[in-house]
């Protein structure tokens, strides 16, 4: 264990806090860390961490506390009671949540004299550690600057901004993007299948595929900003002829079309919205006004 | 124009067979053209084209005709006429269709006594021409491999297998991811963008978010093909338990939430069939049972 390294503590050892203490020893961290289930601290404990008898303990160990407990009332559940320890000190919270609960947060620690950085974890525990994966952080810039070399070690930390909510709500706004994605390539994957084509073999196609569809995203990214929408590469009304093809294909091998008939229908609200002739990126128009409130 | 390239048609001068063309002529094949509307070849005649005065002409002067058109009925509107010429050349068909149509062309061109490969093109007009852009095939694997060099000049041409509905199949599937995906950012970014976050801003990060997406797909393939999905990573009830955090800050912004919602309700399918502490590979087995059917 080197001695130059911030002494951290982390409460939280569920497969997240594991793993972000796992990192931080890794690179020579002096690490503190707490579960209200003590047994989970144990492989931590086998690694060097020290194994704090009660979160008071484990605050008090170190200038920088990182929580990862399952939610925020996991968290006020566990720090309530010792919030007066972190007067002093800083509270990085990677708790997943809401902007609403990460705004009562900072107010919640500024309360007890504690600096406060709200997070989220963009990527599941075995890329934790990886300077690929991305760690978004919110809220006081100079807290940031302070605690960037530690919280490098877990990732690559990204400031988003000084408002607490920011990191709560890209989280979200990604995690929505991951999961239609997967969705998406899980229909795919379902369609090719139904005529043997393994999981293995379309997948590699879809992965260079996607990488063809961020350069379309690059594309549609000014388009959103500007509001115009020159559908000179494809058109809304392109897509709604394609989509087509899809949802018979789909329907003739037996493929559930819930997905396929729901992005038909948003590109239909779009076309409606006078947007045929547009570029795909003017649906954004349509899910900024929803359809019940039309 | 070099002469040791071979002789390529081009049939169908929209915005994507106009592009074709434009490739073939850069890369030196002397090119023949033709489009219903013929004011439409004219860039092409400035950059070197033959423009043949009806579709039998210029069939005639290749070996090889590339047809793209709107679909297929207006490629049988074209050739059907001219089907006779046609006999011992070859037509590779990028129009865009199902499955069942790319059976029926390949039957129609045997009986007129033509090689036939069909394709689906993998990229916008802009990007035809890239050896980064794939360009699906199907069909005899010796009429692909005799006409690869040809081929290579429009993008990276992949042989997905000789059922020749196979290149429409991974069509349609790549598409539903594409509008998965692209739906996807387009609900983060009207929801980050409630907070004043342009979409230039989202993007990048989003971008960087894809590629750790891509790695997810890369770990879930091969546990589709299995059958077996260990959740060691993040099981479908913790990705229920986040999803609500989307769909309440969504709500909150006035940003539609239908594809959320439909996501949810996926999720929750997945998870009543027993896999709720499985990865989220396991949402395919729910997707080839439609609600519908259940
Ligand atoms: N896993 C991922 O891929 C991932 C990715 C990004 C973000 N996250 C976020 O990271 C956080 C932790 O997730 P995880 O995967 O580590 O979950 P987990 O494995 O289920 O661990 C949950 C942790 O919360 C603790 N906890 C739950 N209720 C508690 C309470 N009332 N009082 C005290 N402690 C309590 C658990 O303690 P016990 O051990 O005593 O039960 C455990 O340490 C969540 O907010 C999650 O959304 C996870
Ligand atoms: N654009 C893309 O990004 C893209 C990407 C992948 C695949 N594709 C596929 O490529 C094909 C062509 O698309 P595009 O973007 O080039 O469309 P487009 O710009 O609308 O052009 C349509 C073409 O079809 C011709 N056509 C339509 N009906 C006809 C008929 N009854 N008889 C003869 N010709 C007829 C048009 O001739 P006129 O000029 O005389 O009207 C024109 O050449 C479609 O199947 C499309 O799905 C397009």
């Amino acid at each position: 264990m080197s001695t130059d390294r911030q002494a951290v503590t982390v409460i939280g050892l569920g497969s997240m806090g594991s793993a972000l203490a796992a990192a931080l020893l890794d690179r020579g961290h002096p690490t503190t860390v707490w579960n209200r289930s003590a047994s989970r601290a144990q492989p931590l404990v086998d690694k060097g961490a020290r194994l704090a008898a009660t979160p008071g303990e484990a605050i008090a160990a170190s200038p920088l506390t990182i929580a990862c407990v399952l939610d925020y009332d996991a968290l006020h559940a566990v720090l309530d009671p010792v919030a007066g320890t972190l007067a002093g000190r800083t509270l990085v919270n990677l708790t997943s949540g809401s902007p609403e609960q990460a705004h009562e947060a900072v107010a919640w620690a500024g309360s007890h004299g504690a600096d406060y950085l709200d997070g989220a974890i963009m990527t599941t525990p075995p890329g934790v550690g990886s300077p690929e994966m991305m760690f978004l952080y919110s809220g006081s810039p100079d807290v940031f600057e302070a605690h960037r070399p530690t919280l490098a070690a877990l990732g690559d930390p990204l400031h988003l901004g000084t408002d607490p909510g920011l990191a709560s709500l890209y989280d979200a706004a990604l995690l929505g993007l991951m999961w239609a994605t997967m969705t998406g390539w899980l229909h795919g994957t379902a369609l090719v299948g139904a005529e043997q084509t393994p999981a293995t073999a379309f997948t590699p196609v879809a992965l260079r595929w996607l990488r063809a569809v961020a350069g379309f995203l690059t594309t549609y990214a000014p388009q959103v900003d500007a509001g115009r929408y020159p559908g000179d590469d494809a058109t809304v009304d392109v897509q709604i002829a394609a989509i087509d093809h899809l949802i018979h294909a789909a329907a003739a091998r037996g493929v559930d079309n819930a997905l396929p008939e729901l992005l038909k229908s948003t590109m239909e609200r779009a076309k409606a919205a006078g947007h045929g002739s547009d570029s795909y990126a003017s649906v954004i128009e349509v899910l900024r006004r929803p359809a019940d409130a039309k």
